[in-house]
């Protein structure tokens, strides 16, 4: 079963590592971070760089096609690139599964393998998806047929664990859960709804860039 | 304010990202990824590939020093590497805080870095632990001082929360928290402490090393 993950510059590391960690569990996967040049991709903070298993034209039809987000300046570039929309189409037309996280959905959308319904996004990309003609949902997945939407960064996790069950069965997905010992316990309530907070993680956010 | 993570041949990638995420959003934060060698890093799975950003002794003295686990047969050539064990010692001396996720525990102690008390891991890994001399104590974050140490793999993120309040202080924390959407929502519940899911966890773990 092979995973495709679309690789680009200024990613964010854990849309893309979360779900990685739980499919690269499933019996049988293979994971390969695909990007549309030879060169290392290098994070959104600019603190990792790795190196993308191949380029688009060698990566071979995936069973699963996963989007992970990143900034909306660095995910703006990648969305309206014809190459890498004509990949994802063509991979998205094959797979078993499509998925995204976070503002891998605007990437998803703009290829227009996304055309209706609503999905899930960080709440960052809300208005954004609006514009795009599409419902933001608000939850932290989204199914839609085939395809699964996640909310932002870490809800990729969840949304991997969903899928996995999708793709195997409850048990394999409980048992990557295990594995991966997620049993999440933050030590504060999640305060993300707040318009006070959302601001100062916005300028986190914005100052981490690399 | 510099953040030391130590990477290795065959760690586990979440284990590093999920901190690497919320603390490179810390005001100042400056993220490396550190190795005992040039060779480019690859993750337990075989399936990511990165550069560390530098050698052990041209790292700096952390402000902040992290250390990842991965699986047992990965993690102890590690742990019992002089170069790391001494490295690790030296960076934990001068550090504000040292921590670990999952069975960097191990490397910890190994190097003599935790010499007593209780810390948390993997649960796979309780039983090497109390072979250690250490209390393994199935929190998901445990503090001794300016030590913390997480539980497996996603706990890390859990962890690097608490961390991050310690660091700068909750309402930073909490809008980090906000900026990777982490209002956790697993799909199903957790059940990693039956032990016909810890076998299958385990299998599935050992299947899929690359």
């Amino acid at each position: 079963m092979l995973i495709n993950i679309l690789a680009y510059q200024g990613m964010t590391m854990l849309d893309a590592i979360g779900p990685y960690e739980v499919l690269s569990r499933l019996p049988g996967a293979r994971v390969q971070f695909v990007a549309a040049g030879r060169d290392a991709i290098t994070s959104d903070t600019g603190f990792l760089t790795f190196l993308p298993a191949c380029e688009l034209d060698a990566a071979g039809q995936a069973d699963v096609l996963l989007v992970p987000g990143g900034p909306p300046e660095r995910v703006m570039p990648v969305a309206q690139d014809p190459a890498v929309q004509q990949w994802l189409r063509q991979q998205h037309e094959g797979s078993r599964y499509t998925a995204s996280v976070c503002t891998g959905a605007l990437i998803l959308i703009a290829a227009g393998v996304i055309t209706e319904g609503g999905v899930s996004s960080h709440w960052m990309a809300a208005d954004t998806i609006a514009d795009m003609g599409l419902a933001y949902t608000g939850e932290r997945i989204t199914r839609a047929g085939k395809v699964f939407t996640a909310a932002g960064v870490s809800a990729g996790i969840d949304m991997a664990l969903a899928l996995s069950a999708a793709i195997a069965d409850r048990d394999t997905a409980q048992a990557i859960q295990a594995g991966i010992e997620y049993d999440p316990a933050p030590p504060f309530p999640y305060t993300g709804d707040d318009p006070a907070v959302r601001e100062l993680a916005g300028t986190l956010l914005q100052d981490s860039l690399g």
